[in-house]
């Protein structure tokens, strides 16, 4: 159903990892991979303009069907022309499908094997999902690149919980595979599994009996320690073909991704780098550091004097203390576009490693002095905010 | 004590009006007039970068020395280079003293000839400012321009409080003068004198005397009813020297500011445009409307199709109207930027209509078709912001 306005051209595979480079062919440009997308869950990436989002150097972002669906509707973004001229933004998109949000937003889900009945985590209004519905959305929303529907299990359920899911998530996918009408949209379908290999295997290997132009690992990154996830992903990534792109969903600290990629994933998502960078928290290379401590409030240098971003070029840490010290609105902005810069810049550095054969070596020099965030303070902070049900990211 | 790195040039006088065209020349370039200053209280124009500002074309900003005293300090600013360098404004700034501020947000102000003694709104801490120290936090932040310490009375005080007030902001106004050590600062001094036009007189009559480079019209648009804020302008303004600028405080609506200059302003500043930016209210040449209304939920046009700036010329009112509704960070900066360019060509457009000969004829078609917010309603909206003591503007 795809036609070649949509593809993906491997270019290079590391020699001494998985790690891969390519490009995804897009209606509306070309995508390098690996490539690091960034959310924008409300048909925005919080606080930034598309303007914003380009100058650092973003070729795709991606957009939630869940929340498009419940504000401000579907149907009024296709009447303003579809997601793109919307949200002005004229490169590639990604729509989720909706799956997880609803799996982890949404209350009172019943879950059928026709689709997903839930409320609204707004007006607590009910509504009923199908994969011919999400569809349906995903097409009148006009993204390059959209999801099938799939049933995400918690981390910690039961192998029989999980084995369901991962039957559902394939008869999802292939009626969501039915009911493409558009055929200048790829649709990716979602392998789930949990944390067994064993359900992991048939699931990635079902669905990619079903020829989609792209897979993407879901149900990871919901809470479970940091192995288990880099386990899951290598599992996974070995099982799906080589010629189709390969997106870990939900993963975004710098480890993360250069040790996925290094297990041969392309594309991911998460909200992690702007959420935290609202919080104060910046990506550095030696590590994730708050800038509302107080040993920055007299430093005259950038956050990180290296760092080629809007923020580090043009304002001193000392000022940016300041600002998240008053909660001043412009605070949020830079910090956003400062982690995002970081991201970027380092699947820049990853793609063109792998392209010149010294990935590995970069991937190990950058890991020695990056201080990833302490494992029992991440989980902490991700329950929390699982917890807090945050409506958007 | 001003050298000629701050002056001020009359080109043009209205025949019809008083309304004056002129420049501002400050060691960090030119300000043409009339002007109206984006108010930056915190060393931040509420949700804007310095490019943001410049893009929509101002010369100058407003910071407050109350705000900046409280937090981050004065010496910590002057440690990183001073104002311009650490919020990254590389034009002009005028700094307030900090009179407004201590009568309109601190608490437990104990008045004395020699200065105030007030607690922070912020912690409760207590302290003293008198003028000589206001000039000294003002020279250590190095603004271009100035502004004395003044007594500034709430606008329903007695003849006999504001009389005093008008002569301890006399006796002040002296001593800032006296304690100026830096001679590329222009001082202003403030006029006080409430309602009553005989302490105008006085007061203007007095602070003349003394010659200051510019002169300030305090003490209004706190609350009183409109009819009144204009013809204490109007009194005051004719009372002040011809060659210098006069500046009206705390005025920013677009019919005001036309009022104003008709009355012979030549410099405003207001937190208006941009506080009520982020409560949804857009500037439009019929009046202003507010995006959250349902009306604006399906409109595909721009908020004011005949509008230059950045949001009208990307995005739909639809899409503003759709990140109102989700409290889209995005939003507050899209609407300020509206906002702060529809004064900014109001202004540009004032002073060529002054400098044709027009003027009159333009303030007329424009006020016609401008449906100025509710007399009542505003006076509502003044009130209770006064009373929630908004910490920053």
């Amino acid at each position: 159903m795809v036609s070649n306005l949509n593809d993906f051209h491997l270019i290079q595979t590391c020699s001494r990892s998985k790690a891969r480079a390519g490009e995804l062919i897009t209606p509306h440009g070309l995508v390098p991979t690996p490539v690091f997308i960034p959310v924008g869950s409300q048909a925005t990436v919080k606080t930034l303009t598309p303007d914003d989002i380009k100058d650092i150097g973003f070729s795709i972002v991606l957009a939630n069907t869940y929340h498009l669906y419940l504000r401000p509707g579907i149907a009024l973004i296709e009447k303003m022309g579809g997601l793109h001229k919307f949200m002005a933004w004229d490169r590639a998109i990604l729509t989720d499908s909706g799956g997880y949000q609803v799996f982890s937003l949404a209350s009172l889900r019943k879950v059928s094997d026709d689709g997903v009945t839930f409320r609204s985590h707004i007006d607590g209004s009910q509504h009923l999902i199908t994969p011919e519905l999400i569809i349906q959305f995903q097409e009148a929303l006009g993204a390059d690149i959209i999801m099938a529907l799939d049933e995400c299990p918690a981390y910690d359920d039961g192998f029989e919980k999980v084995q369901r899911a991962v039957s559902r998530t394939y008869q999802w996918a292939e009626r969501c595979q039915k009911a493409q009408k558009r055929s200048d949209q790829a649709l990716y379908a979602i392998v789930q599994g949990g944390v067994f290999p064993q359900l992991r295997h048939q699931s990635a290997e079902h669905l990619a009996s079903l020829g989609f132009p792209g897979y993407a690992i879901g149900g990871l990154s919901l809470g479970e320690p940091k192995k288990l996830t880099l386990a899951m992903t290598e599992v996974t990534a070995a099982l799906l073909p080589e010629d189709k792109p390969r997106y870990l969903m939900g993963v975004g600290s710098p480890e993360d991704l250069l040790e996925s990629i290094a297990r041969g994933v392309d594309i991911f998502d998460s909200a992690l780098p702007t959420r935290v960078a609202r919080n104060g928290a910046f990506f550095t290379h030696l590590g994730r550091v708050n800038i509302r401590n107080a040993s920055y409030s007299q430093i005259e240098q950038p956050v990180d004097p290296d760092c080629d971003c809007y923020t580090c070029r043009t304002f001193s840490a000392a000022y940016l203390h300041h600002l998240f010290s008053c909660d001043e609105l412009l605070a949020y902005r830079l910090a956003t576009i400062h982690n995002l810069n970081f991201i970027n810049n380092l699947m820049n550095k990853a793609r063109s490693t792998i392209l010149n054969g010294t990935f590995n070596s970069f991937k190990d020099n950058f890991l020695v002095s990056y201080q990833p965030t302490n494992e029992q303070i991440r989980l902490n902070q991700k329950q929390k905010w699982l917890n807090s049900h945050h409506p958007s990211q």
